[in-house]
């Protein structure tokens, strides 16, 4: 048995593209569909029930291209709509989840920490997620608004003053809680991962919750019968400026998009 | 006669304040309607199609308020949609006109730069506006879209070296270049204005957009006869996170807001 249907992944904007990667990694012959809101990017600064709102037409949209699953590649929205998956007809994953299980299994010292963008960090959900599986660790949480803005103007590079600079203030708090893990999140966030071992220096392990959520999207597939043998076309939706998509693609994604593949949708009327 | 009617201000999040900001100065007794899109800001990286549909929405809202006349206090829409004004029933102001105009009278040798948001820049609408009233001037613009990041992350202090840093690194062309004058083409700017010194010297004439338009507005409601002699109502709308204004509007109105005059409004349907 097989299933041809796509995978559908959506994001606040691009940085789940960091997802696809990984997903296009595991499982290169699945077919994928992503949505990309970049008309109304960023969510990481809205409110609860903005960010509920916007991911409902999300997930409405992917539904419209009979996906067999759904993944949320947005740390915001995995965090803080993580009921946002049960009503749907389709299987969902989202990032929290499984790079928290991830940190638990990585920690030597039981210290764990998270950034974020502030939506992420106010919700807890990984703290939270830790804490049920081993109430014994002790977590961190920091939020990193300006890591999102400094990865879109491409100002991600370890020697880049400013950015290690950024990275330095932001981080204090977790060098000083002396973690030994640090969970990515936010979707974006993996192009910095040169940075942030720069100034938390190579013992400090990184969860992309990107690579994690991909391998438990594989085993699931796997083990109920849903692979697409013959697969591996990938779409590209975005509700604002397609031309930029392949810019920043390049950098998240790692790979050349061709452009006839990405349309531009209207989702604020779905 | 009089116009009791309020004037309406919108911009596409809260940087508009510091151009209430300067309304309030120059007309204390005018009632004002200020809607904030902060459900969908940032517009400084959207399509031109994406900000004029927004812009229209907003104006749409403020219309419904029976405003006197619109101000686009937002540096993107008054640069890319130049021609959102035409169609409205009260009269328009924009930023980017008189902030050009004063550039023009205040610049000695005859080098203007503009700093705004990756749309203003791209727009060219100040140097247009500007060489049509004296071709002779050279004008150079650079886009500096961390700037409204940093400002909202409250980091905007002359002290600050990230702050410094970033400013060093996009002002460099403006720097060389030896402009005399700098239009602030973004109203969250003003708040930068100590640090932009800092880096520029004192020499450089800084042009605030919200100063130079809100005596434009006085001149043309004196002018008409629409003054409100009795008034200075302040109510704020925003689309999303109406508890984050009063944070924000500390730092860019310089003013404590009574939270019961802060509204949510969904503006997607308008």
């Amino acid at each position: 048995m097989a299933d041809k249907r796509p995978i559908g992944v959506f994001d606040s904007g691009l940085g789940g593209l960091t997802v696809v990667k990984e997903i296009i990694k595991e499982l290169p012959n699945e077919d994928i569909v992503y949505f990309g809101d970049t008309g109304r990017v960023p969510y990481g600064g809205r409110s609860v029930d903005t960010i509920k709102k916007y991911a409902l037409q999300d997930e409405k949209f992917l539904l419209s291209h009979d996906v067999k699953l759904i993944v949320a590649a947005c740390g915001t929205v995995s965090s803080v709509a993580s009921d946002i998956g049960n009503a749907l007809p389709v299987p969902y994953f989202e990032v929290v989840s499984h790079a928290s299980m991830a940190a638990v299994n990585a920690t030597k010292n039981g210290k764990i920490a998270v950034i974020g963008t502030n939506a992420t960090v106010k919700s807890g959900q990984h703290k939270a997620t830790i804490l049920k599986e081993n109430p014994s660790l002790s977590v961190i949480n920091c939020a990193c608004p300006l890591f999102v803005p400094l990865v879109e103007e491409g100002w991600y590079s370890e020697n880049d003053t400013i950015v290690l600079e950024t990275v330095r203030r932001y981080l204090k708090p977790i060098i000083d809680f002396g973690a030994d893990t640090l969970i990515l999140g936010c979707t974006h966030y993996p192009v910095l991962s040169k940075a942030l071992l720069r100034v938390l220096g190579d013992n400090v392990t990184l969860i992309n919750a990107g690579t994690t959520t991909a391998k438990a999207i594989k085993k699931y597939i796997y083990c109920h019968n849903l692979e697409n043998q013959n697969g591996g076309e990938h779409r590209f939706f975005v509700s604002d400026k397609p031309d930029y998509f392949k810019e920043q693609a390049s950098v998240l994604l790692e790979k050349d998009i061709d452009m006839c593949k990405v349309e531009k949708v209207d989702i604020g009327n779905l």
